[in-house]
């Protein structure tokens, strides 16, 4: 049915269109790192460290001008299939069929997908230098501070985390470089009297089961008036733990490594 | 640019749309569950467990029949902001905008989408009913019983993994019930005399190491010919382990547990 040139040349539409037409489309495309969208019904291969098979259906796929690829299906936020930046892409035709073919070299993964019809494909010129800004939950920063104790401080070690003792749970519970115990109360928000209290309670309860010294760390983006000489007064300490760097570090290991399950 | 019906009215296609027509588009579309392409200049605002926020820039949002949300960037793999299935979603304009807000009830989790410009709006009936089949890799195949010991056997507890021995790497070590040391070989294909040899070297290094029992098991989806008489005459054991079965029991514990990562 042709094709359009919209909104100053940014976007390129074709509906319908023969499956000769959208190879030729979309190899422009990829040369020019442009950013593809393909409706239609396909089926999928992947090949590589493990292998998947999709039959028939109506997907969307996206082609990144990164080299990324995404295949979704109409439900689950989940990409079907998917290789991350830096893929070999090929579009071509073959036995009435469009082939798209997105190859990874290291390690070696492929993706196949075939297209019987198109509904809609869209080669586009999309510009986006947004700044983009994440700010951890509560949760996220104690994640943060088990895979990197050094948030807390050199030769921290975690030992449990929501360890419940009397008077409730304690955030990171662990252990300095000199083997005294450590008890780790996190806020997201700045911290107030109440936060350094619920931290010596803590400190009794521990203090009460274990005939050890143990030190207590309110972790927090920063102190409220009067909570730092309450903590000085108490014998507690303060480590400054920044939510947006917690958020980037969490984001930073989103790849899941082997021994993160034991 | 008014609306055309495309593909047997499986697809509705409006190029740079006036937004108050967009919202009213998005709203039918919603209402009678048909998954909506976005694509366009928007901000988009993340308040929940943590919170985000993303300056202007081109976009394209998927909206799912399933409620779910994910809007991506020109670059990268993973989606900048995402909703799970099960949203409330609402389309509207406000002060020149479109407004575009996903709410998740539990945890209460918004993200909203503000579309000063949009390029291309696509509203589509998609049917995808193929059936998606998963095989694992040996990677995952070892994820999988260090997550899922009983895949092995009953009260079996992995001590660690690619445990370094003369001969080579252990897949999973650990213990049975009864407290012998277990060996565990994984194969991702059939095994053979080969994968038999290799596990009778391990248990012969490692019974050098200590003063236990020690026990062999070959974990694989099936047995060469040969390789089963060879397993009996040197006291080794097989366990069927299907690629399969472990890819999908991979993907149901998709969502990163705070366990995981101790």
């Amino acid at each position: 049915m042709g094709k359009e040139v919209l909104s100053e040349e940014t976007i390129e539409v074709l509906r319908n269109p023969p499956l000769q037409d959208a190879a030729r489309t979309i190899t422009d495309g990829l040369r020019s790192h442009r950013t593809l969208l393909i409706i239609g019904n396909c089926r999928v291969d992947y090949q590589g460290r493990a292998s998947s098979k999709l039959k028939p259906g109506d997907r969307m796929v996206i082609i990144k001008r990164d080299g990324s690829v995404l295949v979704h299906r109409p439900t689950g936020y989940d990409p079907v299939n998917w290789q991350p930046p830096g893929c070999k892409l090929q579009a071509y035709t073959e036995k009435g069929n469009l082939i798209v073919r997105a190859v990874r070299e290291r390690p070696r993964e492929t993706i196949t997908i075939q297209f019987n019809k198109l509904y809609l494909l869209t080669s586009m010129a999309l510009i986006d230098r947004g700044e983009f800004s994440l700010y951890a939950s509560e949760e996220d920063m104690q994640r943060a501070v088990l895979l990197h104790p050094d948030l807390i401080e050199e030769g921290f070690k975690p030992i449990t985390y929501e360890k419940k003792v009397e008077p409730g749970f304690i955030d990171v519970y662990g252990m300095d470089r000199d083997g005294r115990l450590v008890i780790v109360e996190i806020k997201r928000g700045t911290a107030g009297r109440e936060a350094v209290l619920q931290l010596a309670k803590y400190i009794g309860s521990v203090k009460g089961e274990v005939n050890r010294e143990v030190r207590g760390i309110l972790a927090a983006p920063q102190l409220a008036k009067g909570a730092q000489k309450m903590l000085i007064t108490l014998g507690l300490e303060y480590k400054r733990l920044d939510p947006k760097r917690c958020a980037e570090l969490l984001r930073r290991s989103s790849v899941r490594k082997i021994s993160e399950f034991l």
